[in-house]
């Protein structure tokens, strides 16, 4: 995030701005923030609303109106924030500085080259800022409870996948010779994107098994695919799970550690009484 | 619940009407608490019934008898609700009241109002009384461990169902820009129905990626709401699993803890017997 | 089952044909159970080969005499089973022996009565002895473990599934009442069949939400369904995860207690030394 | 694994190559594995791609070439772990020696046999080398984790999977008998492919349930499967939550017990230190 100290101006109406536009601390800050979210949130229902066929000229018109008045909303908020921070480089170049500056310029960017507005689609990125809010108050340890138990399990994730992609690999060529392109797997990438379909038991029925062993192997690899969605779920839980054991934020009076167990009287590194 | 002291009557006719049609802890009251369920169970077969396409007259005249008889039924018990209770305006504005009024007066205002008839839906809202009389009983525990966990882990499902949106948005219009309307992809609006429908792996396949690059992000959508589909079970199963321990609430003689186990018959912090 | 004590012969040839067609501790015992299951399996294949559609002259008769030659072997069995049992009628009336008769009934009830023969499906219910096999060695500990943790979890099963039958009954009529007859949901009992389609992430996709605002409702069923998938999945984990802490089969010496967990010291019953 | 003592050569060239071409615990070693694995995948989108109907002739010519110096380049690897191995007809007839047999032979069959060429499927194997580069560093515990907790819960699984094959069978033959030929349930074995597509909620709906009792059955069946996904999900979380307590392996000096938590310093059971 770009809202470390040295962003931070020192004193003055730029320190006080700052605190409404990059922090959430301050009422004027929620405020600002909530405000921004409902901006976001209603200019993504009108570039979603546009893109739906058959609306009348008055409907587009009004859509229109909308969307160009949010845009320049959103420019002054952008110029605004350059105003504001100390280090306006290190905040165009910043994570949040990017999804901003893409979130607005595909719209002038459209007058001149047509089909630029379907750009704004990368808007949507911008509604990565609403966790931003969520983290006041009592979301800030589900959200980081759930994401440290992803990253305890990464590794274990990452040899699922590479698993799952070498058995997608296997049984699309598989599938593709003993089915063939007559019966809709035209060839090996769309085979292979029949195996995942059919692994992950989505089953969209666009490409289906016609001969018998066709069928019998569609049925194995459903059984798997089935099945084997139990190792990511036993992964996350088991690492929720030991998680729950060690929710106490309790810290040792001796040694200043944490990670105690709810029932525990002693801590476990010292062995002073809690 | 409208079941607190203040409605209940203090003595004669009313007090024993009011332990049979509110309360289920007598004999009358079970049986009666029963035969509205059997009640509502019946009405609700009967306007399903009604909805099937091409029956005899016969059939017709016989349901839409039932139904009335049902209505007529419904009407007398509201009416006794009204009489036994001692505040019944607060029956009437409470929810149960509401769903008892909404289950009856569509039927009444059909007369008046032609396809008024579709609103008896909500009577199925009544079937909510059935946890009433399920709440007799061990099914208590079971139902309120239940909601329990769901409860303690409400703030990790939102930030889940956030998560989850934010993602079925951007996944969706991204599939619209590739795909276009000229592949079933309309809108955005339909784009990101079709997002929820891969991503929860329930694929109706009513709209289904046609260009490779689509059929390439399909499959990882459809992975990543295969593998996603671990968070919600991790956070239900870390919450329940963490009940199990601390079944009992049980507090200690002697100490005066709790969090014994169910077969525990020591204290496991003095060993005092419990 | 109907091999306990009053039911075996005490001695003599009757004794050892029991020991080998109801039990499977000798080596003639378990032989018998794997023919047998052979057998069953066999007819199985035979019955399903039979159904598929333009089989030759030849090979319908050579599936018709291993279907009648296998009929003809279980007839034996099963009056094999009468003569060896000390109490017939109490075998023909358990369940195993009604499964016995109707596996072979429907084959010479289908010389009399045409289209009998399809009541042969009910042979597939003897594939359950399969069980009886596996319950030797160490799958008995298994198998167990599995039912006593769903027999331990019933009521909240039960809750579970009552609550997902009255959401498919509301989903289905709202769905019927937006969507219609003419966008495929004919009655209502089709739009709650839809319901439990969606609600399970099935999907068939042969009756699809036309329009906008029965796609939006289909979007929250299916996310409601994903993420509900959660329950059954945390009420199972949890059951199976509390079992493993008390896996031992060590037994107190001094209170002859079972039940303790793997790294105990003393029995938690009676502080006895384990 | 070939990679035993007896294989490796002693001293000189041969050794150096040896710990080149089959270890990958010097540099030489890993460049050799992940410039393998860079061929494997090569080669397995040129075989992919190959497949793809349309193709222009030079696009068939560049891919041909790529393939065929593919095919040479394995050769030459085939003929090299043959001269480097102490026992060249142990590696021929071990799983990776086969696997990378199969993987070169096609490509030269298929000169003189027409159609072999789509025998390369079977190249998708040598993917599995790609584990041997993960057991490098930190994937070794992950992976084994895994791979203990599902060898550690494979009888349970084969209880599950035979429930599950035998419930598709009978399911099958109802819903053909209830649905028949006529509704797309064509045969027996067809209608338990069925079955196993709604069991797993895959539900490709190239066949579905047209009756009112076939719909009904259906909507049992998808409940059912979407129920008992819990118990595989149950198995492996149970397994891999109580591996977590017991991470290391690490025994305590004083008292030599094992099943010290990761993050423990003092021995639980005599507090010696760690």
């Amino acid at each position: 995030m770009s809202s470390d100290n040295k962003d931070r101006p020192l004193a003055g109406w730029r320190l006080r701005l700052y605190e409404t536009v990059y922090e959430s601390e301050t009422t004027a800050g929620k405020l600002f923030d909530i405000c921004l979210l409902i901006a976001i949130v209603a200019s993504l229902i009108v570039v979603a609303w546009e893109s739906v066929p058959d609306l009348s000229e008055t409907q587009l018109r009004v859509l229109s109106t909308i969307e160009w008045s949010l845009t320049v909303l959103f420019t002054f908020e952008y110029i605004l924030r350059l105003i504001v921070v100390r280090r306006p480089l290190r905040y165009v170049a910043s994570f949040y500085g990017l999804v901003d500056l893409v979130a607005i310029a595909p719209m002038y960017l459209a007058i001149f080259v047509p089909g630029m507005q379907y750009m704004i689609v990368w808007r949507s990125l911008r509604l990565l800022r609403v966790f931003r809010i969520l983290k006041l108050g009592p979301f800030v340890q589900e959200a980081s409870q759930l994401t440290e138990a992803l990253v305890a399990s990464r590794r274990k994730i990452i040899v699922f996948f590479s698993s799952l992609a070498i058995l997608a690999f296997i049984f699309g060529t598989f599938m593709y010779v003993i089915e063939g392109p007559d019966n809709g797997f035209k060839s090996i990438p769309i085979a292979i994107y029949w195996a995942v379909v059919t692994m992950t038991t989505t089953g969209f029925g666009d490409i289906v098994p016609r001969t018998g062993l066709g069928q019998a192997i569609a049925s194995f690899i459903m059984l798997l695919g089935y099945a084997i969605l139990a190792v990511p779920t036993g992964i996350i839980t088991a690492e929720l799970a030991s998680r729950h054991h060690k929710i106490t934020t309790q810290t040792c009076p001796s040694c200043l550690k944490q990670g105690h167990e709810t029932d525990a009287k002693h801590c476990k590194f010292c062995g002073t009484a809690l």
